[in-house]
């Protein structure tokens, strides 16, 4: 029922393996199924339709004041719209970005940026915090979020560190190193349940604090954070702080992997940031930051300056056909979530009883944690054995195209996903760990096929051991 | 003849001007003419099918190993050969990234962090500069550069300032005003070639110089600046720096009005970045940097932090079907710039002839600066009269689509251009500029159609006055 209310399209076979790709065009085996929607998913014809449009009929500039210039500019505003709609947000509150990366980047790079304004400008009426303290912005974070959000804060850790030696060399007295250290705290999830959890982060504030960024699904276990949860109480604890004289704590959620898979709405969420990948729900490679009260109630500070385009947060002229596509792709998850939902967990859960049903207690389902919500097309599991290493299956699968983790890891070699490590999940376990991810169009048969694929891939591997 | 070396598409008028864009759709003036191919130009056919195959067909993470993964990366890797023979340098010295206001701002961001990166190393080892002056790194630009080269420069002016007093409240001496506020010198143009001079660039070097930053060609007047003279200079210039222990300067180039207009090779004009603008050549709207000897010869300091993309200079899944795109537009570059530059030129002299002949001494042509090259598909002219500023002749046209400047800068009402102002062009003439700029399809007929069209629309203006 479920599979029916899915679009019936079949791009995944042929677009994801060319059959010459593995040099057996001609068996039937050659079919491969794609099972790896969290890494990225193809371009819904609509969305590959709207873009081709957009790329004949729209290429004028859209800053030009003549009607070629007009009609993108009206397609970029649609797409605004759409956007909006899909998280429950306001048009204006959303500016386009190059992607997630950079949505990512922009939010903690703005949120220093005010910090350091706010910090000078207090500085200059009273004396609230000591220089030292109040020099380093604070970041809360989790252990289980993507590189675009580890990456930006360890660097923001190691120019503090830069920054203390400069101090230090211009006579100043020494500053705790601990402090500067203390630039992030990166709360680990817990082994019980898979998610940062409410009192740990809510545990890690410090004075400094200004912002708290939390994932809103894992990529490798789809675990969901408990967003709203922590929303809450920073509402309640920003109500205090304004009182005692504190900077606000901003909240920012990476929701890259669930939109498009489970309801998002920033309503719900109460979260200042919120970013958006369009390649994670059949969309294109761009991305857009939504930015409550873009502005007004909350700062946004750009990190590239130039032609003045949205509104001077982004300059850089629109990518018209991509933001068609990515308006048209957010248009069909407004309208359709909760079918691509019920569908895609349809499909899951029968992957997950076939892999119990065929390889009964070898498997161990990596993502199943009691009482903890999660996204509907993930499956991580590792099947036990000594020679059963995730790149190993993978490499004997004939089917199945998937993957051990995150993408941009794939060429981390054999070491087990530090993910699946913060989660509890036992190292010689974590290093068998295959991330299955269903999509749209994934059907029941596929996963017969799948887990027939895996059956003979380990039959494979224990029969060389 | 040279019409006929270019490739005869008409897209222009069905895809610039709807015709029911001006509610005109059944009577013969309603057909326009596009000729603001500065601000930006229609994608090539091949361009777009190259772009629709890679949304079909390479849809997969380029980071992911099996065959849609590989598939992907391997297209990426033959934009980038094509992007590299385009400019005449190395496919390992080209990134992606977002566009043109990316690529000028990560070139002035990464020179900044060099700078604070050798002054930082330099200080810890030897005394050689007074801390005041080594701060402040020094840039060397010229006033008619694109806001995304002269706005992240006034920002960086800004955040010096600031930084200063911030050192003040610390207790430091006051450091002269003068010093900061030169962390840029914006070179003015020459009023007698429209050029910056090379002498006039050399003469605003410091010892605290770390970049020179020129355009190649300019986007209102077209006027080629002498970059190979510069960079020469700058070689010459560096060794005797480099023997003084002072750090070298390095050379970027703004080739976005340049490409696929005029031959670029890195080698001639010896510099050591270059920006690469798709939606300029007939392309996608990214773009590229060129860095020669990426991250050995030259340093570069990614901006965003993320999953290791571009080797980790500028992470975020790639965006396939753009590159491909990016990589089809310069394939067909440098394979057909000789004729698409002859074509543009003829196209162009000829409409400057026609309108001499139309209009007589009624025109200033503002971008004929004798000895002075300029690109072969710009003209910029005013018609001399009270009542004929810019904005009013373009709206009185009815076939022609054009511009006043630069398209981001189209709500700047009816103040000449600054650029035209720079260039020593009267007050009076340049508040009448038009930018005309032709294409690769662009033909004498239609600049038949055009110089018709202002004719009739310069006498409904001077009816009414």
């Amino acid at each position: 029922m479920e599979a029916a209310a899915a679009p019936s399209r079949n791009v995944r076979v042929s677009a994801a393996s060319p059959p010459s790709g593995r040099g057996e065009k001609s068996l039937p085996e050659s079919r491969q199924v794609y099972m790896d929607y969290n890494a990225t998913t193809p371009l819904e014809p609509e969305v590959i339709q709207a873009m081709t449009e957009a790329m004949r009929e729209a290429w004028g500039n859209p800053s030009s004041p003549y009607p070629a210039g007009r009609k993108a500019k009206d397609i970029i505003n649609a797409a605004r719209k759409n956007l909006a709609k899909m998280i429950g947000g306001k048009p204006q509150d959303i500016i386009f970005t190059s992607g997630g990366t950079e949505s990512n980047n922009l939010v903690i790079h703005s949120v220093v940026k005010h910090f350091h304004k706010i910090h000078t400008s207090e500085r200059d009426t009273a004396e609230h915090h000591s220089p030292a303290e109040g020099a380093t912005p604070h970041f809360v974070t989790c252990t289980v979020e993507h590189d675009s959000i580890r990456l930006p804060l360890e660097h923001l850790v190691k120019e503090h560190v830069a920054e203390r030696n400069e101090v230090q060399s211009r006579g100043f007295p020494l500053l705790p190193r601990v402090l500067l250290l203390r630039a992030v705290t990166f709360v680990p999830v817990s082994k019980v349940n898979g998610q940062a959890e409410v009192d740990d982060i809510l545990a890690a504030v410090r004075p400094t604090t200004c912002l708290v960024t939390i994932m809103l699904a894992n990529n490798e276990t789809g675990v969901i954070m408990p967003v709203p949860e922590i929303s809450q109480r920073i509402k309640a604890l920003n109500q205090r702080r304004a009182a005692a004289g504190l900077p606000l704590i901003l909240l920012h959620t990476d929701a890259a992997q669930a939109l498009g898979k489970t309801r998002v709405d920033v309503e719900d969420l109460g979260v200042d940031f919120l970013t958006i990948v369009g390649h994670k729900f059949y969309g294109p490679r761009i991305g857009a930051l939504y930015v409550r009260g873009l502005g007004e109630l909350t700062p946004l500070y750009p990190m590239l300056f130039g032609g003045g385009q949205e509104r001077n947060f982004r300059p850089g002229t629109e990518n018209t056909p991509m933001i068609a596509g990515l308006g048209k792709a957010a248009e069909l998850v407004a309208e359709n979530c909760e079918a691509y939902e019920a569908h895609m967990r349809d499909v899951r859960d029968y992957l997950e009883q076939r892999l119990l049903a065929e390889f009964d207690k070898k498997i161990h389902l990596n993502s199943q944690f009691p009482g903890t919500e999660r996204l509907p097309n993930t499956c991580n599991f590792s099947i036990r054995g000594p020679q059963l290493q995730g790149r190993l299956v993978l490499a004997q699968c004939r089917t199945l195209l998937a993957s051990v983790g995150a993408a941009c890891h794939s060429d981390h070699g054999d070491r087990p996903s530090p993910v699946l490590l913060s989660c509890g999940i036992p190292f010689d376990v974590a290093r068998n760990a295959l991330r299955l991810s269903v999509g749209r169009s994934t059907t029941r048969a596929e996963v017969d096929l799948v887990v027939q694929d895996l059956k003979q891939a380990v039959a494979r591997l224990e029969g060389q051991a």
